[in-house]
């Protein structure tokens, strides 16, 4: 499964606003359009988003159009993921290698992708390690093939231990307001044959008490030098809530998604999204049009709460501060 | 603001399940769409569902007919709010007294409404004091005006709170999967300007770490002896996280709804509704049609996570096993 495309000098998005009901391919010869698509979640995930402007970056050298620009547009399309930023410093250190050519900046991109899912790979081979036999895995919100390259994160991590025979049942949040978890997490599970169970975000505390979720695991859109990190809303009360049953509570991610300049998540920016996504649902008003209405798109969760973080390289265990300045080390 | 009225030996439901975007009011003469109303969740609540069963059982013995089948068809609509039961066999011993004459049963319906408001304002009296001043108070689901004879329960509490000037804000969790704090609990709010904010129910832990909520106030459906108590799915999240974070967490409740015949929580019986209220929001498709949905409509939440219960007849700390005894003492 994947839901990034290059084919023919044209990027092609997946339309993830549409998914489960219809799959959609939408293509793009527009670096412009292309930000849209970050901003209202046509591609969405820290990876993903990463590939997208990549490739983006692609098409205004193709059209020989301001590189800089694009840049510019490109990264003020959504403020939290930190892998779109890094993409973008990649691309453009090598437009300056290249003189903005616009072949070896499409092998780049396609190098960038090609990473992301050979990343994922290793972090699912990692983090399957980890997961018990009959595991019940709880996750939230999508870091699966569609939030990324393709395979996925967090749902790498579950698609390595599923291959390797441990893995009893996955319980997916649904992931409020825009269901990523029912539209696109359990839809890659019953594509990929994992037996899955979607609940309300509201239920899993409940789950846990019952002793029915083993294991947390989740994705990360941006992680500080001490191990907080930033991820749907949401995250952070899974890991609350983990932390008071004594379950084992993983994020998993490629070491781009970790921002060394930042010394703990207090600063991380945290996107507020529109409040007709809370107030509204597929058209039909919910609530009254005066309340007010609170909508962060994510939250950080303190590396206290974290039992060991994934990645490409292996999974780190506390005191994470140290271990992740070993690994960029 | 009130959603049971009876007028000219007929009962008038507002039908819920349209709120906020229509008021419609649903007229019955026949106990059985009662019966319907209550599983369908056109009134909801678990005073609410007391009062609009005790009505019912009087349009059985207006129309001559079996007050036992009447008794049976109602008392198997929803099977954990305990005041259900509570008010038909109230009803039950009022028509062994009378021989079933309708009038007098009338009257005992009208009295278990009017003692229902009498008791929330009771409750918004103890409750109110327990508030801090310039409060920032989190209520899930909706434990209100619609939810009880009328002024409701925890927004009882707010409701007392706010007159006495002490609200700043509430948050309303938006309680998914049926919406009744986004549809029911804001549009209370909203219509008594009582200063309201709507978030998804996974945002309040990340409102907590904030440090912008002062105190945590829930509705009950059954409490058992030791003061453990099922209430609408996603309350024990809410009690894990205020107790994580040192957030005080009370229960508002009328007596009725204490079940003494239950040493703890674990003999609560819990209602698993239709998969497809997780699965489809306003008849979109939400989610794949294979994938399996786990749909409780309660959770337990364990007394050890309660601060206080509030009751009509004042507000009770711990030990509450104690202490619950001594108020039926």
């Amino acid at each position: 499964m994947d839901a990034i495309r290059w084919e023919g000098n044209t990027l092609y998005l997946l339309d993830q606003t549409k998914l489960p009901v219809t799959e959609v391919w939408l293509p793009y010869t527009d670096y412009r359009p292309v930000a849209d698509a970050i901003r209202t979640m046509v591609v969405r995930g820290a990876p993903a988003i990463g590939v997208a402007a990549a490739y983006a970056y692609c098409l205004a050298a193709l059209a020989g159009e301001g590189l800089d620009e694009a840049k510019e547009t490109l990264a003020a399309s959504r403020p939290t993921a930190v892998n779109l930023f890094w993409a973008l410093e990649r691309m453009e250190r090598k437009a300056k290698e290249c003189g903005g050519a616009a072949e070896p900046l499409i092998a780049e991109a396609k190098a960038i992708h090609a990473e992301d899912v050979a990343m994922c790979r290793a972090m699912g081979a990692h983090g399957a390690a980890v997961v018990p036999e009959h595991a019940r895995i709880l996750t939230h919100c999508n870091a699966g093939a569609l939030a990324t390259g393709g395979y996925g994160t967090a749902l790498g991590v579950i698609r390595a231990a599923h291959e390797a025979g441990k893995v009893n049942m996955v319980y997916c949040d649904e992931t409020r307001p825009l269901l990523q978890g029912a539209r696109l997490t359990a839809y890659e599970l019953v594509s990929d044959h994992i037996p899955a169970t979607l609940i309300a975000d509201n239920m899993a505390a409940s789950l846990m008490a019952k002793g029915k979720i083993d294991l947390a695991v989740v994705g990360c859109d941006r992680m500080a030098a001490n191990g907080d990190f930033a991820n749907k809303i949401g995250t952070y009360s899974v890991a609350v809530n983990a932390h008071y049953h004594g379950i084992p509570f993983y994020v998993a991610l490629p070491c781009s998604t970790i921002d060394l300049s930042l010394a703990d998540g207090s600063g991380i920016p945290i996107e507020e999204r529109d409040r007709d996504e809370v107030r509204t649902l597929y058209g039909t008003r919910t609530a009254p049009e005066s309340v007010e209405v609170c909508n962060p798109a994510f939250d950080v969760t303190p590396h206290s709460l974290v039992t060991g973080i994934i990645t490409e390289k292996g999974v780190i265990y506390p005191p994470f501060q140290e271990n992740l300045q070993k690994l960029f080390g």
